[in-house]
């Protein structure tokens, strides 16, 4: 038996400590939305960090109050009973300093100049957002999590964790992610860049003032990347040459206007994007992505660079992902063995592509449902540290 | 020893009698561009059409007297001692109706309403495009091609040739093509048309008469259709995540402007296609692609849509062609094969993509030059038809 975590409430920290960006910046006090699941053990061991991905937020599991329809974008994962089981674990959900669901960014007012930050809004890395976790860590008594997970960005976070603060991460999920963005990826993420600077009604990244949304950008933005989290195989299942909406008859329309229902599914997944997600943190969290790369202190050698990990290792693909593909998994997992790091790993048949991460594979929560076990197990027996 | 055509001049013909197109519009009187190379033999029998595809023109081999160094687009594949050898072959390249290279186009006068087509020029199909190609050749006076041939989008014409007029095609040539786009290949041609279309300065297809250019949608249109054209692993080779102009240092810049060499080999691509290409032609030829599907009128059933085609087929794919794979080549074959046709098929190992059609991979040009050998021998011998 598994449920939901229910109704949750979302809390806010405030850090008035300025932070030294990997860019050289400096980011002034800034605060950060999360939520919470579960109870932290007498022993503060049992904590364990979700991090989010491009689109997602603090907003991980359950729901909140004044709109029980809202379902966190990882609840399938995460409740009592469920693979990452609350009953057992204290679960962490932060919203990412620059996102735009309640931390501070692009929409926040610059303290410097009295005005939203726009386009003045500082280029963050991962590294820069794992600093800020730690820091909220600290806020919770965390000295050390039992797990820190991910999937894709959000498993860059992991990743970028097990090198930085080593000593304060026994276990790292590492899913459906890459140590370094390729060239193609890259290619979409600059091509969903030029739709939203080349809005007019971007305005420069100052749309806020003129009282406008770049609305085209982003539609155009979310529909590229819906392209690459979808596996062609699951779309052609789902959608196939299937035409909208033909009651009467199914003869084309002869027109540029929605003809199939993949054109349909798209526009309205741009559409409601455009309507909630803003254009600053898009372009922010597509560089954090691009930049990524923490082999390339190290002259390319991804074993050199996690040499300074000692968690052990959850890493999993999926077989139709070819967004960030087994291959780019596999890159890591090799790093880590070369590291004589302890690796779990799982390349998942599923059909789903990219946003597998996110469904209820029944082989994939299993997987993480036994790690978590693991971990549950080591903590109640040893007493100690997982 | 192979040399090019050299300097060829486009010549018009004008077609006076209205056409009725699939949509069931009737479209009325219109020119078409196009060249020759070589020289139609008395019997008349040693013709080859080539066919172009999304961006292409008439303007297949050669250079213009007054562009030198604009040369053909498949100049590689066509020429006296080249592949297709116009020693011996008499090539016709032609501009489809609706492109933006002479033939009459969207950008042309409406006679209707003696201002520019615009949004109000029918959409077209690949079979519109075959039949004014038909009348074409009935002005030249070829009644037979000895082969009609053309990659992507071309091999589609080609394809739809061998069963729309099945006795004037004695070769049908088909590369890097498919008999339909799948979901994934629809949606990208999708978000390309929301790019051009919500271009504030498309205004719905009217920007002749604004004095404008929808720029920004054609340039984020064109990056797109680059990323479907390259393999995955040769942009890794040629752009990897290298950084643009770095003599000094090689950090990063911590902006949204170009930053890895991918983003400016896209942008500048982009910018070029923005400056030459017609909005309303590009959103034409996308739909073209998209409704081509012969088997639609036979219940999804391609052996049957092929059932009346005679010619002899050569079909390639390239292994690394990510937007038409090899898979979509091999149904063809298969239901080629199920009519009894002859069939040569080659699957290269090349590691272009979809691209890889317009570039001489050896293996390639060997195999179509064989193939052209033979149909040039057969005419030779026999005296008669290839």
């Amino acid at each position: 038996m598994s449920a939901s975590v229910g109704a949750v409430t979302p809390q806010r920290a405030r850090f008035d400590e300025g932070l030294t960006l990997a860019s050289g910046a400096t980011f002034p006090g800034y605060e950060l939305v999360y939520e919470t699941y579960g109870t932290l053990s007498p022993r503060r061991d049992n904590a364990v960090l979700v991090c989010h991905a491009l689109n997602a937020s603090h907003h991980v599991a359950g729901w909140h109050a004044d709109k029980p329809k809202d379902i966190g974008w990882w609840d399938n994962m995460i409740g009592p009973g469920r693979p990452l089981d609350t009953d057992r674990f204290f679960v962490v959900g932060v919203n990412n300093l620059g996102s735009c669901f309640g931390s501070t960014g692009p929409m926040s007012i610059n303290p410097a100049t009295g005005r939203p930050w726009g386009s003045a809004f500082p280029v963050l890395t991962v590294e820069d957002w794992v600093h800020t976790q730690a820091r909220l860590a600290d806020r919770l008594g965390i000295e050390r999590f039992a797990a820190v997970m991910g999937g894709s960005l959000g498993g860059m976070q992991a990743l970028a964790w097990s090198t930085l603060y080593p000593q304060r991460v026994a276990h790292a999920l590492v899913i459906a992610s890459t140590a370094k963005l390729s060239a193609q990826n890259i290619a979409f993420n600059e091509v969903a860049r030029r739709a939203i600077l080349t809005d007019p009604e971007f305005f420069g990244g100052g749309f806020y003032e003129h009282g406008t949304v770049p609305r085209r950008g982003l539609e155009v933005a979310r529909m590229i990347g819906h392209i690459t989290y979808l596996s062609d195989d699951v779309m052609a299942e789902r959608f196939g040459r299937g035409l909208r909406d033909r009651q009467v008859d199914d003869d084309y329309r002869f027109t540029f206007d929605v003809e199939f229902e993949i054109e349909s599914y798209l526009r309205h997944q741009g559409e409601k994007f455009s309507q909630y997600f803003d254009a600053n943190t898009y372009l922010l969290i597509t560089r954090a992505l691009d930049y990524f790369d923490p082999a390339r202190a190290h002259g390319g050698d991804l074993t050199a660079a996690l040499a300074p990990a000692t968690a052990d290792f959850f890493i999993a693909s999926f077989t139709t992902d070819w967004r960030f593909s087994p291959e780019r998994s596999r890159e890591i997992v090799e790093a880590l063995l070369n590291n004589r790091r302890n690796v779990t790993y799982a390349e998942i048949d599923a059909p789903h592509g990219h946003d597998a991460f996110l469904l209820d594979d029944p082989q994939y929560h299993a997987m993480v449902r036994a790690y978590f076990n693991n971990i549950a197990e080591r903590l109640t027996k040893q007493g100690g540290q997982a």
